[in-house]
């Protein structure tokens, strides 16, 4: 499994739209071929800025196949309009720890 | 439940004793007060950089309660070493998702 962080600059004060719109582009992610799960977090030092975990089966299953799909346009046109700058996205392997909360 | 993200870059080529230290090191975070889970993720793209990701019952549980305490001595004793640089820490709220891998 592999953990994709992006993180994500907002126009300021548009974080109530955001997670209006976040809530909608959850459906379209989640339909993605090896989506397994999405955890969207609020800065609280910096509430403009969001980090969106999403955990992939592969990292082929997110950088060729969600990426290259139809469906990351609808995601982007739901959450692009509130960016600020572009989002920063890497991509982590767990070491050690149980992916989550208990 | 409040999320700590600290992205961490530890010398090149020491990785290996670095997850070995993490592993030792999450005995002791595990028994501090108002801790719930912790993962530990090594970057795909930069394997020098590592995002701990810790959860406490609150704020507080981290900055005020282990931040003070004995045990954050130990804690960064094990795992201190290794910086290449200081950690990045930030706190984060979860506004969508479960908090986790399935």
């Amino acid at each position: 499994m592999v953990l994709e962080q992006a993180v994500i600059t907002i126009r300021p004060g548009t974080g109530r739209e955001f997670e209006y719109a976040l809530s909608e582009a959850r459906g379209v992610v989640a339909g993605a071929a090896g989506f397994v799960s999405i955890e969207a977090c609020r800065g609280i030092e910096r509430p403009d800025e969001y980090v969106l975990l999403i955990r992939w089966r592969t990292l082929e299953d997110h950088v060729e196949g969600f990426r290259g799909s139809e469906a990351f346009g609808r995601w982007r046109a739901l959450i692009g309009p509130f960016f600020a700058s572009p989002p920063v996205v890497t991509h982590l392997a767990t070491v050690l720890g149980d992916g989550g909360a208990p």
